[in-house]
Formats: structure tokens, sequence, C-alpha cells
């Protein structure tokens, strides 16, 4: 029903058994290890637009889960602001993957995208059961909340070309680590048939 | 330390004791019972306005805790605009608490203001240990936020003169309740000293 | 399903859209207020037990949620040796209340039985989705519990003459404010059909 | 303070800035990797039941966290009963690591001991600032409770050779990933000097 509607409509509807979660994509990479991760995160963000687009026709809500990065007074639309007109290392990466009105999101000031935020509460009323988790970096954030997503028996997968980490050796532990203890799905992104996701998705809920 | 920074440099400085929360503030109050809401409403955010006032030259954070009203796509300064400039039932209270660049904001979606949101992190940050709430409704937003502060073995203020129900006499109910039960010192606004507050609280939690 | 195989085995099955949730039954009542508590929560403890034995038959599992009383290295059967052998004030609640190898039983160090307690997973283990609550105080542990409940959409029941305060006015109060704050469904335990009930809710969850 | 009385009355103070965590250690290991587990953990086990006897001598409190195994109505005496007492292959390490009287437990039903358990107010009670983590495995309930322990900015220190994984190759990998993500100290529990410990972590909480 979610992508029907979305067929005719072009809305994103308000309910859906998967959801795309991308995960501090608007980010200043203005720190140590920033130069590192720019190099691996802009091809990455190139093919995370494209899934981000095959998501919206699909129907599948997209969440921009991101950080604070301390500033506690600021705001999701503020830190795009910051990342997108300061002249910072993470402003190609923005560029690509800018959200629009349709999108939501939601601030974490920790490394877990579920630890004190409002993600239980929107994946409830999306009730998303499958997540796609996307974004950076694939060891630390990525990992805290696919670790916190298996916690809640939720169905995760992991675009692996949809995620990068400084350190690409990181990277392929981390997925590594993901497949074998969090029974994460973990294939290309030119792999994932949405539309089918979706129902199989919905099948398993009912 | 924090309240002389204040007086030196009219800054609200990041770490406080005693924080001063405006719950559910910035109200389209467009529901059944909004009309005698807006009614009692009014005067206590005269008053509220005046105790921010004050909180702010004591060095005491602000932080409105505001519902996303199911508005899930949504922020607290488009929440703002929307109730500033759409005609809405709110907007008096709205324009006497606007909030400023110095204030912090936490949505819910739930009617505590601890479920499932930042505020545990923001306390934490802000290291208060005295939360002085305040804002509508007394028997419902107040109080569900007053219960999970006690859960917390927070202090709880609660200027009996600052916050307002539909019904005044489920107000007085509400703070018979917390006074009982939650140990909140419910005085008028006019009784609370923040400077001397702010002493005390630090020196509890030395 | 549930009471189908009830009626047959005798078994409390693994899973029920409805619980029966006994807060604070195992209580030495060993502080100030607890004479007054004694003399009305022994002819509720009657009643209860005729509800826990109802449950029983109807295929309802039932959940001992219990404060831990500071006794941080206790546990429940601890906790229940206690009031039954030591002497103390609660002891005929507990003889009348006492749990068997069917019940459940969830630690709470806090006032609501959901804080920092297995109580959600245990809830998500049996998916239920209608919560009859129980026990001693209405007007502190079992409104901290319905609380909760409440924020996370759980439909509650509180059987009037199930639940008791040391003073009966403020059981009154805090059925009045469950009733219109978190709909709260407040009838006498008499009026309950159990597997009517258990009908209603898997019908609403499918 | 805490371990001067330790010295003087062999009692566990009720409170400690450092807390010994051992996660998993009542297992009964009946499941496909366990015989691999068991190999790996037994010498593991007799090294942490030394720790363990220093953590009584430096005052340090020891606390059990351990999964209910999906039965939800048992508690971890029964458990600590069933390990003991059926004849399954977790027997000896139960013997090795035996609780008392004077030890705490805390039942977890997920991997992380901190999701939905006591846990966080159990930390909160004891003032306990470190925690050294140890059991099994390192690289599933171990680096779930210390990536939950990293999040709440707890200071974690993981003795490598008091913890085991079915693979000792996952083991590594989880030490490294925990050395380099989660800032946890990694180093033999030889190297330990407990009572050092408690006046470091003291100093750093003032």
């Amino acid at each position: 029903m979610a992508s029907k509607n979305a067929d005719l409509h072009g809305n994103v509807p308000d309910q859906c058994s998967v959801a795309l979660v991308l995960i501090d994509v608007i980010n200043d990479m203005e720190f140590d290890s920033g130069a590192a991760l720019l190099e691996n995160a802009l091809p990455v963000a190139r093919r995370l637009a494209d899934l981000r687009r095959r998501a919206r026709e699909a129907g599948v809500p997209v969440i921009y889960v991101n950080d604070n990065f301390g500033k506690w007074r600021s705001d999701f639309r503020r830190q795009l602001g910051h990342v997108l007109e300061d002249g910072v290392r993470g402003q190609p990466v923005a560029e690509l993957l800018r959200p629009d009105e349709k999108d939501y999101f939601v601030l974490k000031a920790k490394h877990s995208g579920f630890y004190d935020t409002q993600l239980d509460l929107l994946i409830d009323h999306l009730k998303a059961k499958t997540l796609i988790l996307a974004g950076f970096t694939t060891d630390i954030c990525v990992l805290f909340t696919a670790s916190d997503a298996y916690l809640r028996d939720l169905d995760i997968i992991v675009p692996t070309d949809c995620a990068a980490a400084a350190n690409m050796e990181h990277h392929d532990r981390a997925l590594e680590h993901m497949r074998r203890v969090l029974d994460v799905k973990a294939v290309l992104s030119t792999e994932l048939d949405l539309a089918k996701l979706v129902g199989e998705s919905t099948a398993r809920a009912e």
C-alpha cells in the first residue's frame, strides 16, 4: 500500500515497513581523520544519493540521524547551514545528500542513533521493521546504531558501498562483525530491490 | 562561578546546577480546551517572561521542552514560526516567551519531557541538579515531566503562578499531588531567589 | 488461542494480549503509613486473589512488579521469604497473593514498574497490549506505572477494588486522574470479563 | 574510605568508584559453540576467581550481570542452581565463580547489560565511575555492555585474560575495537592494582 501510494502521488507515506537511515552524513569533517574520511565518503555519498532517490520512489521514508556535534543550542537545519555555507570539508557530501521537506531527522548527542533520541518513537510512528543503515563511519556510529537496532529485534541491512570509515580496514572489520553478530545483511546497494523489501518486511510483520 | 561569569559577560554559561524548563509554551492551542487554556495561560506567560529574564540574569540556562504535536518532519524553529505567524490561539503566549540564541530546546513526542528525548543528556551536559518546571499544562505535561524528574533524583521546583491548565481545579490538584508525592517545592515565582538557589544546589552536589 | 490452551491444559501460555500486573503486593509495610495501608490493603488482597485466580483460568499471565525496597543484593523470592516469615505487617497480604511457578516477576528500584526494569521486554515477549494494573499504592506506584504504560500506548485497566492507598481519598483522586488523563478504564473487578478482554485486545492488535 | 572499611571489617561497602562486572559467567554453555567456549573459558574462570577475590579485598563490589537465557519465570539463583546441578557444560566455570551473599546481580534479557535492566540504577547506587568488565563472550555480551558503558561516559577496563570467546580471533578483534573506539583499557589482570584504581577513580569523580 505504501509503495502504491507513492507511485500514484509521489508522496512519502507516513507508514512503511522499511526505512532508510542516513547516519552523520551532514558533518563538517573538521577533525583529525576528516581528510581521510572525506576521500572515502565522497564516492559513498554519490551512491547514497542514488539509493535515497530509489527509496523515495519506492515509498521508503528517509531518516537523517545526525550528531549535534556538541552544539546543544543548534538544530538540524542550522547544522546543515553550517556544513553547506562555512567552507568546511564535508560540504560536497552534504550537497549530494541535502535533505528535503519530505525527509525525517533525528538529532543524537552520542554515537548510537537510539540513545536518548526520538528514533524509537519515529520508528514506531512509521511502523518500520527493517532499517537500511548507511553513512559514516561504519565502525563507530553505524555500528553503534546497528547494535541498538539488533537489541530491538529490527531487521538490519547495511549497503556496503553506502558506508565508509576513515580507514577502510576498519570498515571491513565492522561489516564482518555486523554480519556475524548482528545478523546484518551486508550487500551492495545495487543488489537491493526496495519494493520487494517493503513487501517482504510487511509480510513478516503480519 | 556560573553566576559570576554571567554577571561579567552576560553569557549563559554551559554549566549550572539549576535549569529553568519551559514546557509546551510554544503551542498553537488549536484544540478543544485551547480557549480555556489560553485564558489561564496568558497571565502565566507574563510572569514566566519575567522569571525567564531573571533566570538569564542569574546565569540559569533556559530549556524549551516542546511537543512536536505529531509533526514528525518539523523542528522547534518551524513550530515557533507556525505559532507566531499562522494566526493561531497560542500566538500571544509565544510572543511573550519567544526563545533566543542562548536558549536550549528539546523536542518531545509524548507527554513527558524525558521520554525518548535528549533531556537527560542535556541535563548531564549542564550538570543541573534542580529543575524549575513551568508551562502547560500543570496536570498533564508538567506532571509527567515532574514524575520522571523525581525518578531521576532531581530536585524539582514548580512556581505555582508560572504553570496553568485549562481547568484550574486540575492545576491545583496536580500541584497538591506533586508536593505530596514528588517532593516538589511549589511556591510563587516571586518567592524564588535564583542566585541563592544556584548556590544551594551547587553546594548539595559537592 | 491463549484461552483455549488454558482451558485444555491449565497452562499459562507464553503469549497473551492481556496481562495482570500486581504492583508492590509483596511488601512488609513496615513504614510510617503502613498500618493505615494494611487496613485498606487486606480486603483488596482478598479480591485480588480472586482476580488472579480468574486471570489464571482465562490464560492471562500474572506479573509481579515489586520494589527491591533498597535491598540491592536481594531478589524477589528472598523478598517474599522476608514478608512471609519475619512477622511483618504485610504478611497477611503476601499470604493471600503468594506467587507460584507460573507467575512472572520483575524487580523495580523506583516507583514506576517500567523505569530501568525488564517490564518492557517481558511485555514484548508476552505480546501484551492491555495491562490490568492492581496493588499498592494507587496514588504512587500504580499511578507512576500507569503513566509510563500510557506513554507506551498500552491500554490500561485499573480495577478500583483491587488497589488501595494509605489514605483512600488519595486513591480516589488518583483514579480520577488516571481516568481523565491516562484513558484508564477504572471499574470494579467483578465487571471485568477476562476472556472477552483477551478477545477484544487481540482483535485490536491485528 | 571504601577500602579502609573493607580492611577493617571484611564488608563490601555500598559505595565504591570501581565495580567488577562478571558477564554471563553463570551459563550452561549448552549451545553449538559451547564446547569451544568452555575450553577457552575455563582458564579464564580460574584467573577471574582470583580477580574477584582481590576485588573483595580492595572493597570493590562485584556485580553478576547474567542473561535469563529466555527463562522469563526464572531468577539468578535458580539459574545458578541449574548450572551447578544439572550436569551441564558450564558447571566447572560456575563452580569457580559461584557468587556469595555480598555480591550483586542483575538479570538481562538481551546482549547488553544495560538494556532494560537495573544496571544503571545499581551503578548510581554504588557511585561507580569505572567498570571492570569480564566474562563471556568478549565479542558479544562484553562488547555490547562496553559500548553502552561508553555511551554513559563510564571508564572501562577489560582484563584481557579474564574474558573469552568461542573463537579467540574474535576475542582479539573485539579487544582491538574496544581499545580503539571505546577508550577501553585492556591489560592483563595481573597488571591491575585495584586499591590504586579506586583511589584514582574516586579522585577523578571529585
